[in-house]
């Protein structure tokens, strides 16, 4: 197979391949990038083993990979915030800028957006990928590409926590020890919760959370929501202010309503079922916020900084790296549950 | 029967009874109120018919009624604010002013809230109560008690149309056109909502909603939550920014997160069951809050400027007034569902 | 003279001179427009008789004008939302859409803005512009064009309003009844302000707040800024909370500050000179925030839904119209201070 | 001298009395506290000096101190969240709870506002005060008296960061190293700052600053507003997304305007002169919010949890610590500029 610019297609449920292709040139106002490394997320996995997540059904063959960091490795017309060589991590959303939501500053929920990596949107599963110049953040000397490449979770970290409204003294549950309810969980501390509780069924996971520094790491196999909602209770002396639910299992957020305090907001990060049974009248009576959480918009630059100034020290999630050729071998060891965050190295070198 | 204190007392489910007391005196920073018109609400129907409301049993006889206006007839100690013959709004929420919330301004999440008229705490349905001065708000010559006693109600929809962030331009849903539909619909128009569509299974009550001059009034019936939320759509020519569910139905619930943008807002006041299911993926990726309305905090105010200043006129939804001695008939007529809102007079003359 | 397309250029201070030129083809996205009418803002004044604003000094001949309607006549690439003979207003703000300002919903703080007329950017008193598309809005058939043109001030209001967190039951005070002072005070009612009181030292224009339904208007002349608030607070019973200076008065920011209660809002419209000398301890210590206003963000569509809908009627401040050949006129006019807007009609017919 | 209860009391301008006098007894609702340590601020010094701050006058002899914790010794009617042993923080703010700010949360702004220590409300430079309990917030073991006293700081620190909008990613520059500057920027860190510049004219302050981690100290002296404000933008890349005037000093408040970003946020905690000429046109039209800070609300609990959680160390700041009897030589010591927080210790051990 020769090599001009290697990619990871996904033709169909369960069917990843390799394939060649060209190298893509740049256009207007965008640069081209050797890409370095990509983290594989759950929604990759998902399309990977369903062909779809909910309405968003795989039509075409499609490259995925959306968590993406790179050298800039050609400039575009009208580009100066960038040139050669530069190392960026790469936003992924692709927004209009003219419809409401864009201009109102919430580009996430841009009415024609496209997300590099979602079908039908080719992502950066790639040697080489071209990507808007003002999307594509300048990395410091000292912050590496794999931390690069970890910005785009980070900034649903961040987003989540905006929206959840987590603030200096906050105490803050968080649901799931996944990569995204851990980079929430760093994001909540860097944020100044006074405490932060994190659930999870899987003890390694629950681990890693105690590793990075959370308060307290509650391992819920076999509990009712309820239940759990005490044990949180306890260990906070009160309800939570503020619940992040990262697991996307219903019951998970059951847990968040019950846990949470009067005047208080639950944010659903974690993707589960289209519809679910809530509690809505007691979260309604004590009036609990409830959040959705869709990517991010104006995150990167706050994650990047909270990287570069060491606030937040996001290496120790990744826990395996594989070479692009081996991107089928990295997605099984992903469903194994043995890694945390699993990284491409999509360069040669 | 003696008629000192005439008061009506929930006995039990299905059981309330006129009886006599003493005329209870005013302690310190109180004033002894002649009460004048007590709305009946939805609640009271609920706890004569039921006996509860969710986890909230009556377990002892209770006067009911929230809803209430009247003129001062004494007055305690330390009360410089009001004086005899003032004619007076009775805010019936009592709160520790303590707790992190009352100290933070949301003393309708208060740990320690009483309402009166809500077992246990006996409400105003009598000639004569006892209620602290400074949730007694003086009404103008020109603002009669029948409206001081629809501040109640009012309150709910200032609070509700606070919380969902109605302003200036918003194009606003609200499913149910019954009294607290009806005022929620008067505050958002008088908020500035461009354009606000009412929805209901009742015919009466959507030509009540037009005569108090809503922009569109759709009857639902048989219709499926998507269903409505096309017409609304077609209607607005796009999606609602924001709705205020204020039926307490389940399926309504459904059709608020359908008929709202993303990025905005569904409120509920309305209350029902206490699981329900939702379509809360599609709630979450379009980043749709979901935020309850518990009563109202510092909205009696607003209410009382609304209608002083003829921003609203709420007289006509009242559609019956009866005696004190004739609450029987007047619950019995709420039911019929023949009126709006339904009115007791309680002082003699 | 040839009439193709003709201009009112500034050249320099106090020199307005009309010109032909050739009419501008429509760029991708872009627009041409059949100018209909074009206010006169006090900005427009300052150029022509300072021949600068503050730092921003005239070095070339820049045609004025950015209260702008017209008529699509042509149609540039890429233009879907458009089509000839579409009735439109014109948002003068041309933003990059990449800054941090821009992305974050805030684009009239974009930091590299331009706003067509104001110098070096070409304005609209001419018979032809080309515009972006997207900064068009269609007027519906029963609004006018002239009605159209006020859409650039009245969005003044519209955000001068959100920036001072005008809401239902606010007790505003509006400094200065000018063309912006009143449409901020139509803005203010339409919000659901309880009670609007207006300043000025003219009667012409304070008459003109009265037929337009001020609820009080106030002659301050040989008053002081104490002097004035005193009598502010005697009407409104209570002192203001939100106060909008719109006059560009130093002794008007100075009776703003006096004039509005503790946790209250100043927002600062009026341009006035550089330094002020303010009470700002005063401000600081009862949390008065001084709140800048510069232009909007986000506000066309809801000042075009408020004429749209006849929640409010902007036509009687407009109290002359003349013809494009008659600029020089126009102007002269503006400053005997005879009228409150002045229209130029742009068009031949 | 007798020794029952010693107060240092402020006679009048420069005149500081010690004397005695009876234990007070705790009322209904009420503690007696065997006061511990009690801070000086520089309203203390100022009212000794002075005689005055602005309009307050003393006109009665009054105590003053207002940083105060202590050791519950006798508990009056009806407190049941403290017992006799408790150690305790003070939160000197009396609000009448029942006003328009009060009600709506922010009770540093209530209309009867009393600040123990403030003339003419006594404050805490005693062996025994009496205070309300639910102003009493109770220290946890490892927590001592002497951090106890600095949460009244602190929490004009937390206040100060929440109305500035301080938040994950911001950029700060702090104007003024003195003990509210260095515990505004330890809260501003603890809010997740990626930056915090502090200015200051004294080299000592400058370097406590260091030693206390703010990321940039600069010296201001002989230093032009503008070119301060050229120096912050050189350090953090561009401009300060927020100030915090922490020094009184006018010139810092026109430096705030000139370092601070456009939409971005000024807000004044330094008390300086009424009047302050401002480049106030330059802050409305880049929409820079200039917001005052006035003590605090709802900031003590969170000051509690940053101290007792480890996130932030106010300790280094104590640099002097006096005897009740000492209290003029404390007060002599304060002004030499010496130190930067003194602490006088009230109870005999």
């Amino acid at each position: 197979m020769s090599d001009k610019n290697l990619k990871a297609i996904l033709y169909q449920q369960g069917d990843i391949r390799l394939e060649d292709s060209d190298i893509p040139e740049p256009g207007m106002g965008q640069v081209q990038i050797c890409v370095q490394h990509v983290g594989i997320c759950g929604s990759d996995i998902r399309y990977w083993q369903e062909g779809a997540i909910g309405d968003n059904v795989l039509k075409m063959p499609c490259t995925l990979g959306h968590e993406c960091s790179g050298i800039v490795s050609k400039v575009g017309r009208s580009v100066a915030s960038l040139k050669v060589g530069d190392r960026v991590a790469v936003e992924p959303i692709i927004s209009c800028k003219l419809c409401k939501n864009c201009k109102s500053g919430r580009y996430n929920l841009c009415s024609e957006i496209k997300f590099s990596g979602f079908p039908p949107t080719h992502g950066s599963l790639a040697r080489y990928i071209v990507h808007s110049a003002p999307s594509c953040y300048k990395l410091p000397d000292h912050v590496s590409t794999e931390e690069g490449a970890l910005l785009e979770p980070l900034s649903v970290g961040v987003h989540a926590c905006r929206r959840a409204g987590v603030k200096l003294g906050s105490k803050v549950l968080i649901c799931g020890a996944g990569p995204l309810g851990l980079l929430t969980m760093l994001t909540a501390k860097a944020c100044g919760a006074a405490k932060v509780c994190i659930t999870d069924l899987d003890e390694r996971r629950l681990n890693m959370a105690k590793q990075l520094g959370v308060d307290f790491a509650l391992k819920v196999n076999y509990k009712e929501p309820k239940e759990i909602a005490e044990l949180v209770e306890q260990y906070f002396g009160e309800r939570a202010e503020i619940t992040i639910e990262c697991s996307g299992a219903p019951s998970c957020a059951r847990t968040a309503i019950y846990a949470t305090r009067s005047g208080g907001c639950v944010a659903l990060v974690g993707v589960g079922p289209s519809d679910i049974t809530l509690p809505i009248l007691d979260a309604a009576v004590r009036e609990i916020d409830i959040r959705g959480v869709m990517g991010y918009a104006n995150c990167y630059s706050t994650a990047l900084e909270m990287v570069a100034s060491g606030q937040v020290d996001v290496k120790p999630i990744i826990t395996h790296i594989f070479g692009l050729e081996e991107t089928m071998k990295a997605f099984r060891s992903a469903i194994t549950g043995e890694g945390i965050k699993i990284i491409i190295k999509c360069s040669r070198i």
